[in-house]
């Protein structure tokens, strides 16, 4: 069995002292001008631009690389330039695994199972090109998973999580204010939606747990904006590592954090996206723009182990 | 302002006398033997695969396009074949344009605000390709959307729909069997979770209808496999569309689509997707496999028609 995902994730916080995950979403407007003025003065077309992401993306990999645990990448940003997008897409994920980043791909799809099987091999699996032959998807480590469907909408993917040991997180309560207009509804056994999500989380998560692991293949998304909630739901999932988004440039704070984390001082990864790679823009003039990125990766890292220090966790 | 989706739907009703959509899910496994074959024997990769889906689904558009009046198109069976794959889709759509079908795209995003609007411009809008310069994204006429994470993260599509008169189905009651694991949950006011959502889709449909028009371009996925609950969202969502899947493979049957419509015999595009593009497989042997697709759309639209002539609806 390869290697598996919340393995490798352990390891990382381990070994890098660590719980950033790195959101990649490439958007043009906000690169650094010495890609962007290329672009405007240049060629203007999606392969242009999605060549840019790719020259991005690999800047960005490799300078948070020592303090990043994964990188979030966010597939709309690819999508929007259409194939040339999932191009540099494919090859984003292929850096990253040469420089043996994690990547969690943030795809937030749910299906009927037949078609939830196409998703599943696509992203995590293998796909068949006839003549009985096969072929790696996009070959993510993780990927993010609605659960709006249903247990069936997302059974292929549990099925190609447990042969290749790979990792998901299902939307359980979004950081995003609007999040309420579903997630918050009470049901009548005084639950809301969203505690009912992480009480299916947590069942479906106790059949996803490698041998010798405490924490689940199988996660959950709580947004950094809902410390209340999350509080509830570490005590329901016990085992399922969160993907907390909404850090940084969302609201989310350090000292916010804490009930996002088990006694262990483990169980979350901490995602920001455009407060880390587009530090640059607040950054001091002569400063490389890697440099910057690299700096607010480092700068996170050592703010959420402070806070965990203070709090007593993982000690 | 452009030929708006709702109106051209209503068109192609009137005009071809139908309320039946055709499921595009290309499935290599399913392919008429002579494309399989010729895969199977010679260069096995994504690259040929994804010319083989877009040969079958031109002939399966130009098959069916007497009959139906729009074809769904599940990007999933595309994005399994990476970037190939997208490309093969931006031809399907492009072939469907020529040939004056109308396009739902089915890709069931929902993400958070900024994302979205990503997704938004990819699908239904103008991508920003530097030098202040836009190229057309996908450009579906429709999409499906998945509400779990509210009103928030469906906004950027309403835009743009508003913009250039486009639709949208919000998942409500989906077709497959988990879907009561969230959607059938009771709240406390006694309504169901899918009752909830039909609501808001209700109040967020008002502002998304066209002048002179009665239905909305924001409609809703309600399963074939649910006439019961069908009956109660036809109350609550007047004017929206429903776009009906689940129908033929997945069990749903003519004579229970009624409670999808509304009194004026319109209200619901009926969907089949592997019933109709897949029939070859049971016709009988010398019938070339477009005839047979062609012929099961055409019985699909006779057998509906003949459902709601019985119960008076629309005469």
């Amino acid at each position: 069995m390869e290697k598996g995902f919340i393995q490798s994730l352990l390891g990382q916080v381990k070994e890098k002292k660590s719980h950033v995950c790195v959101g990649l979403d490439p958007d043009l407007r906000r690169f650094p001008p010495a890609i962007r003025e290329k672009i405007d003065g240049g060629n203007c077309s999606k392969k242009e631009i999605s060549k840019a992401f790719l020259k991005f993306n690999k800047q960005v990999i490799d300078a948070v690389q020592e303090f990043a645990i994964a990188i979030k990448i966010q597939i709309a940003w690819f999508e929007e330039y259409g194939h040339w997008g999932l191009e540099a897409l494919e090859s984003t994920l292929e850096h990253a695994r040469k420089k043996d980043l994690l990547t969690i791909l943030d795809i937030k799809r749910g299906d009927i199972g037949n078609t939830a099987g196409a998703y599943a091999r696509a992203y995590l699996g293998f796909v068949n090109v006839g003549g009985g032959k096969q072929e790696s998807g996009f070959d993510a480590q993780a990927i993010t998973l609605n659960p709006y469907l249903g247990k069936d909408s997302l059974l292929p993917f549990f099925e190609i999580m447990k042969e290749r040991n790979r990792g998901a997180f299902i939307l359980v309560k979004t950081s995003n204010p609007g999040s309420y207009h579903i997630q918050d509804q009470v049901l009548r056994s005084g639950k809301s939606v969203y505690e009912h999500t992480a009480q299916l989380v947590d069942e479906w998560s106790r059949d996803l747990i490698p041998k010798g692991s405490f924490y689940s293949n199988l996660g959950a998304v709580v947004g950094a904006t809902y410390p209340d909630a999350a509080r509830c739901l570490r005590q329901i999932m016990p085992r399922s590592y969160f993907l907390v988004p909404g850090f940084g440039a969302q609201g989310g704070r350090a000292e916010d954090l804490i009930p996002f984390f088990n006694e262990d001082g483990l169980g979350a990864v901490i995602n920001a996206s455009r407060s880390i790679i587009y530090a640059f823009a607040e950054s001091a003039e002569g400063v490389p723009w890697p440099r910057a990125v690299e700096e607010a990766a480092n700068s996170m890292r050592k703010d959420i182990n402070l806070v965990l220090r203070q709090a007593g966790l993982g000690q």
